[in-house]
């Protein structure tokens, strides 16, 4: 029998109606194909703000293992309201909590960690001809503590309850009708990919397409989940997201990804020495302030320049720290900039080709736009540009390589 | 080490503000005494009501099982909140829903029973110097499914807990500071009794004195635990409810309970044989209309007349019923009168004191009230009149059995 795991999210079951519509869907599924159906839900649109600012009017910074007892509560509703919306038009359902499926997860509240599923008594409703609903993005502790898997974690629990009943597809149903080339909002020639491999898309997830959590990606890699991303309003087919193969499109380059919010900081002058990129991120990192790029450059004199970029929340924070630590390291000046962008081309092909590089920096240069920092993966090229240059650069890049064409 | 049970309706939770002022007294009643203390909240106040709706956009009659999985959010939400509120002041707490105490209930959806509770944890969180907070109102059958206790459940959860701990008492705080001798809005000169006995609780409960769950009395008086109804607002020890003891009042009777929501339907003239009641009332009761008092009396010329009193919401239903059924038990006339209240004197005193009847009688008589029906008990006599004595026979009666003296 041929297993799916659907997964909606906030948007999708955002009203009354937008719930009995999903489950005119699923009923129109189970009665045509007769396949078990397993089905994640989040909270109701809004819900988890509504209960957040809840809290905070009780606590500035309440504990996060009891916002994982409030937030949880979000998805709870909506597994109840979907089910009666399936028993309305005849269907059998059943809803569970992660307490009651049991979703083992570690004690790190607020993003803890998916360590098994428990799939007997699930695997027993579907012999039953259940529709089974499950909360997303809850947990439980061996001892029986609710936890959560932080934001995007319903995406998690789909693909984890597909690797665990081994379903022959994990489909994420959104408010997108799959993976783009790039945002169609910059770049209206963008089309949707039919295919992409879990590479890709986790480089494309991290870099700001953010279509579905990394960590469930990365989950649907290391299990060998086959994940599709599709619309929940839009008939389609979606982009199947899965390991490369033989009739994977051929192109080179399968997207251009871009971050509007990181923020870039130098500090030039400092000393050539061993221990000195330890000394500088150590203090940023303890004030919990996550790092993307670093560059350091050859060092001439004896000094060098390191720059390394932030989310520009943290610029304030970052460059308050830099010039607290300056002197100290011996080092010049502190430099910032909070108007620039990173865009970035991904894609398996750049693997076997050489001078995938190069054509991106001769395009972007061909049209007058300065490079400020370069960073590369296996599968990815990243540049920082003026943030003036978004647009203009995701254009050119995607034209360049050829992602316009059918 | 004394261990004390505290129970906090919708209304004593229903705004941030309310749940932290209960936050300081919980904190200030730990540090001044040190007892150990376990605290059930119910859902914020109009929470219900609003899931409920929800559930209505969905589907006109929810199936129980669902509604549980929804409704069982509320309380889940306030024991964060509370707890949040509670480690905002300093103190340690730890929050507990229905499922994880384990509160084992039988699977009647919407209005379980418990049948066991788990108390190690508790008791270990309590031995670690915590402060318990149980959601109230719900439960988890054996096999791990959601259930809840029906309305009012939450007082029933608080008295159980506590006689599974053996606490040593189980204070139900509420937005009256205690029972009255009767309703202060009908009588002024009603005052607060300081003790009522279970069995009188219980009779004050069931005929109109709405504060505490008849099943959270029957529950504390079977395992005998001391309960306490007092204000969240007021200070004050409100109304200790327990077995009857030696310096308990020696009033006659405790107190005055009435019930503006009844109506009185007879079947007149139907014949005198065996098996009329319950061909009577069979389909009333298939119809799942509850019966309150019910009175026959004796038979003249072989014919009787057979009264009962019903809901005044039932009231149409029923006198459609008996008029369907007429002819075929061979009845004269159905009359009806939906204008009547029940008035009743409660108290353990009149088992041991003739004339306390005829003292009731006699007072309503000297006012020129007609008493239109009689029915009595170990402890109470209650009465119906027409519903405009009803302040009158009230007043009438709290005088005449001097529960307005101190």
């Amino acid at each position: 029998m041929s297993l799916y795991v659907h997964k909606y999210g906030g948007t999708s079951v955002g009203t009354s109606e937008k719930i009995q519509n999903i489950a005119q869907k699923l009923a129109h599924e189970k009665n045509k194909t007769g396949y078990d159906l397993v089905v994640v839900v989040s909270a109701m649109r809004g819900e988890t703000d509504r209960m957040t600012k809840l809290a905070r009017g009780i606590q500035a910074a309440p504990s996060a293992k009891q916002m994982d007892v409030l937030l949880s509560t979000g998805e709870q509703v909506t597994i109840s309201l979907l089910c009666m919306a399936l028993e309305a038009l005849g269907q059998k359902a059943v809803s569970y909590t992660g307490s009651q499926v049991k979703i083992i997860t570690d004690d790190s509240h607020g993003k803890a960690r998916i360590e098994d599923i428990e799939t007997a008594k699930i695997k027993a409703d579907l012999d039953d001809g259940r529709i089974v609903v499950v909360a997303g993005f809850q947990g439980v502790t061996a001892d029986g503590i609710i936890t959560t898997l932080g934001r995007g974690g319903s995406d998690t629990t789909a693909v984890a309850l597909a690797a665990a009943l081994k379903a022959d597809e994990c489909r994420i149903y959104t408010d997108v009708d799959g993976v783009y080339t790039t945002d169609p909002r910059v770049e209206p020639k963008a089309r949707r990919l039919d295919k992409i491999t879990f590479e890709e898309m986790l480089e494309m997830a991290s870099l700001g397409s953010k279509i579905l959590q990394i960590r469930s990606v990365e989950f649907a890699g290391k299990y060998n989940v086959p994940l599709r991303v599709l619309s929940t309003f839009i008939e389609g087919d979606g982009t199947l997201i899965t390991y490369e193969d033989d009739d994977m499109e051929k192109a080179l380059i399968s997207g251009i990804a871009f971050n509007r919010d990181e923020a870039k900081v130098t500090l030039s002058g400092v000393q050539d020495m061993p221990g000195i990129a330890s000394a500088i991120l150590k203090p940023i990192s303890a004030a919990n302030i996550e790092i993307d790029m670093i560059v350091q450059n050859i060092a001439e004199d004896k000094t060098t320049d390191f720059t390394f970029t932030v989310h520009r929340n943290d610029y304030d924070k970052t460059m308050k720290i830099l010039q607290n630590i300056r002197a100290q390291l011996g080092a010049q000046k502190v430099l910032g900039d909070d108007k620039i962008v990173k865009v970035s081309i991904v894609g398996v092909g750049m693997r076997s080709h050489a001078g995938i590089a190069g054509q991106m920096f001769t395009a972007l240069a061909d049209e007058g736009i300065n490079i400020q920092m370069i960073s590369t993966s296996e599968i990815k090229i990243s540049v920082v540009v003026d943030e003036k240059y978004l647009e203009l650069a995701v254009r050119t890049l995607h034209e360049s390589f050829g992602l316009s064409q059918e």
